[in-house]
């Protein structure tokens, strides 16, 4: 079933909420792949009537990113949520939005300011905004993000937590081509020798783990060789190479039970992130 | 019934909209007058199961505001609210508002940046967050808010609006004293004297009305009639004396069908404020 507007959307949701139906929400903007569709599946695993948004929201862009050229194809995914089994699919205008003037931002600091909120000002303010607003609107008792956009996964989870939202909020795996590139809607983006470059990525990924598991400890010596990974693909430039707690996103000079090494590259113009997740079971 | 965690409260509200019953909702920060009472009325007038909330939130206070020294009488707040026919009181602690280091702000820009915003830089802020807090931990149907912080009022109908919250926002009218000052609990600051010199407040914006009962409808000119009159009173220092439209709060220069003219005063030490909302029916 597909839903344009807000208050559509909270007439179906309140019918199955009488009927005790536990809702899950999957946010996206859309063009949707494998990644996506694990999510679905996801919220099926936790929830009884399973709702997707495709919403490309304009707030999170900055001036010079890709918002007009991001890649669209609304019908092909309707049919692939429906596929999937999603039974709702919420997909609203940029004015059901954002009818008026808007005024309000919702701001999560400090674990905002690193890794790609470093490099995209603006853009978590514009997430936690529309994300909070899907969350009145749906009233879910748990939504799924993907684990690829991890500092995304850490600034909502401290929304909900400061906010009292009431939300469980699931992360979900990335989900790799069988190349091991990460799935990305920007993947689009590349060109065939792009596309093959880009696997430096979770090459670079693949070496981190190794030194984990050899048990290595200095996170210097596991960015350094991560790096210098990425560095050895010359149409890989790096933007950053990060090891952080995965929940606070404090930088870890030693690394203990847990860990997450985020890199963010560009390939050519096309702007790709990839992250390892160590210690955290998904 | 008085309650301090919030996990008790969401079980309370959660059995409550198990029997239908509409949820209202009316936040304060204490030391309760008539004005408070009203609120409740309100509240009982517009919902089922009436809640209240006693919380001096200490993010809506600047540095040197009065946070620490606001009155409070908590045993005689709960008796006013339980005689009121008030169902539920929720009277968190600061570690149970705030248990973490809180990284999360809702903002409302522009109609924040006059008026007492303009003079409480961050004020807004707070109350926006802890409001929105409160939302999310009770989902009422309704909240009722005092007029006569007009301000307040416009900002949480942006935010509401802004975040497709979904509650209804009730302003409650003005309740004076019989002389004319308008309750507030910060009125137990002033000194016999202050008290009396404090009505010329009230007084001023009954010089306003009679020029738009009159006919008068150039903004200048009755806010030079208010500022008049408070400046006759020596004690009083007018912060600010504004015509604004009640929603907006936009300056107005010609004043139409609807108008709100506020004004903040200090009498001695004391801050306070009042307004007169016109053309809306309260």
């Amino acid at each position: 079933m597909v839903v344009e507007k807000i208050k559509d959307v909270r007439e179906i949701i309140k019918s199955q909420k009488k009927q005790n139906k536990k809702i899950g929400l999957v946010p996206t903007m859309g063009y949707l792949h494998e990644g996506h569709l694990s999510l679905i599946k996801k919220a099926k695993e936790n929830s009884d009537f399973v709702c997707a948004s495709i919403f490309v929201n304009p707030i999170q862009f900055g001036p010079n990113e890709d918002y007009n050229k991001y890649p669209r194809d609304i019908e092909r995914d309707i049919k692939l949520l429906e596929n999937q089994g999603c039974d709702l699919v919420f997909i609203p205008s940029v004015e059901e939005m954002y009818p008026n003037e808007r005024l309000t931002t919702i701001t999560v600091s400090k674990i905002t300011d690193k890794l790609c909120g470093a490099y995209r000002p603006g853009h978590f303010d514009g997430v936690c905004t529309v994300v909070a607003k899907l969350f009145n609107i749906f009233a879910p008792d748990i939504a799924v993000f993907g684990q690829k956009d991890a500092q995304q996964v850490a600034v909502i989870k401290k929304m909900v937590e400061d906010l009292n939202i009431p939300v469980e909020i699931i992360a979900s795996p990335i989900v790799r081509d069988e190349d091991g590139l990460a799935l990305s809607s920007r993947n689009t983006y590349l060109t065939y020798e792009e596309r093959h470059a880009a696997l430096i990525l979770n090459k670079s990924l693949k070496v981190a783990e190794k030194l984990l598991v050899s048990g290595e400890r200095s996170a210097e010596k596991v960015l350094d060789a991560v790096r210098k990974t990425l560095e050895s693909e010359p149409q890989c430039k790096v933007q950053y190479v990060s090891c952080v707690h995965p929940d606070t996103l404090e930088d870890l000079t030693t690394i203990g039970d847990k860990a997450l090494i985020a890199i963010a590259c560009y390939i050519g113009n096309t702007r790709l992130i990839d992250n390892l997740l160590w210690g955290v079971d998904e």
